[in-house]
């Protein structure tokens, strides 16, 4: 695979950057302050709205003052910089489920989740940077932004259940309470859609985006 | 969660120890030389059949000649030692794809994947041993299979794409010619059922039958 931008992961998730170190990608990792503002009420609307207040957040900062070492990089004249700001939430009955208060609000919301199915939404803004000669600074070549929707089905289980997850501290910093990849995956009877978006980055599809865009592209095997 | 049961993973899969360790549980890796003997045809027969082939052959041993060490580890009286064997196969089309024998073989298997579905199959079988103080020995008190489908639907991808998977060496180990935890995850679209039942190993459902069984039980999280 030769990657042809260089990707900078406007996120702190540990589990955002496990995911794109999977995928064989280089990165970096840029995370700014951002005041999340959500004017939508449609989860699939409110994922991509947080995704692109972040992946602003950052751009806005390398286009203000571009970091010094950038160039040293990629080639000044023809690289491309991308940033990835990303957001999950979890839904059930029109209501979104984001990080719980405390271990009373995770088991509120555990139980909640006990024995249905609800959804979860990763939406995914890019911003392409490019170095321009006239301005001597970055400008934006190229936008564009995604979610995906995974449906998931909880085991039926009782509170004795939910306290001892609740306890292992896991579910306090996960949208919903619950982590999919952790202990949390023995609530998690099956899901229909893409697993990596539960986790936090609907990942193949994002392959899909790049390749389909020429960011990335695919040799014949012949390094074999 | 209180764990009444000594486990032994009767596997070398680095992929399945990764999983038993996610889920919080103890256990030690065991594994013995299997002559592996397909008599059925459908892929959910074939694997508990297989699974309970590679159980068996360290259950065997653990009768035959009981572990020194393994009364360190649980109250010789009444302690319970659980053998786990596990089994997973690729199906399409009613044939069972099995691990590449080279990288021709690996095209071949994933171009006739690319851009449909198919089922992964994993099977399991546990088996329970207690020290009996008149035989002096470990005898068999309990004994279970099961075995979890899920549906994977794949991107459609070019030789190309496949060639530059396959050079990454990722394929060559796997049934299927796919990892989807790995770098193949970029090829599948979205599954339908248990993620980690792909990655080799059912664990919720497996941890469902542990509860259910009583060789794991919840507290009320006091500890927290």
């Amino acid at each position: 695979m030769n990657q042809n931008v260089l990707i900078i992961l406007a996120s702190g998730s540990p589990r955002r950057k496990e995911l794109l170190q999977q995928a064989g990608l280089e990165f970096e990792v840029v995370v700014s302050d951002v005041k999340e503002k959500i004017t939508k009420t449609k989860p699939e609307d409110v994922v991509i709205e947080l995704s692109e207040q972040k992946c602003r957040a950052v751009t806005d900062e390398f286009i203000r003052k571009t970091p010094k070492n950038i160039f040293d990089l990629i080639e000044k004249e023809s690289g491309k910089i991308m940033i990835i700001g990303a957001d999950t939430v979890v839904s059930m009955d029109n209501k979104i489920l984001g990080k719980p208060e405390d271990s009373k609000e995770a088991l509120r919301m555990l139980m909640s989740l006990s024995g249905r199915s609800h959804e979860v939404y990763t939406g995914v803004t890019c911003k392409v940077l490019q170095y321009n000669s006239f301005t001597e600074g970055l400008i934006e070549t190229d936008s564009f932004s995604f979610y995906s929707e995974t449906l998931v089905n909880m085991y039926p289980f009782n509170e004795y259940e939910a306290l001892d997850y609740i306890s292992t501290g896991e579910p306090m910093d996960k949208a919903g309470s619950y982590g999919i990849q952790g202990i949390g995956e023995r609530l998690v009877q099956s899901i229909n859609g893409d697993y990596n978006n539960v986790v936090g980055f609907p990942l193949s599809k994002f392959m899909k985006e790049l390749s389909k865009r020429e960011y990335v592209s695919y040799g014949d095997g012949s390094s074999m």
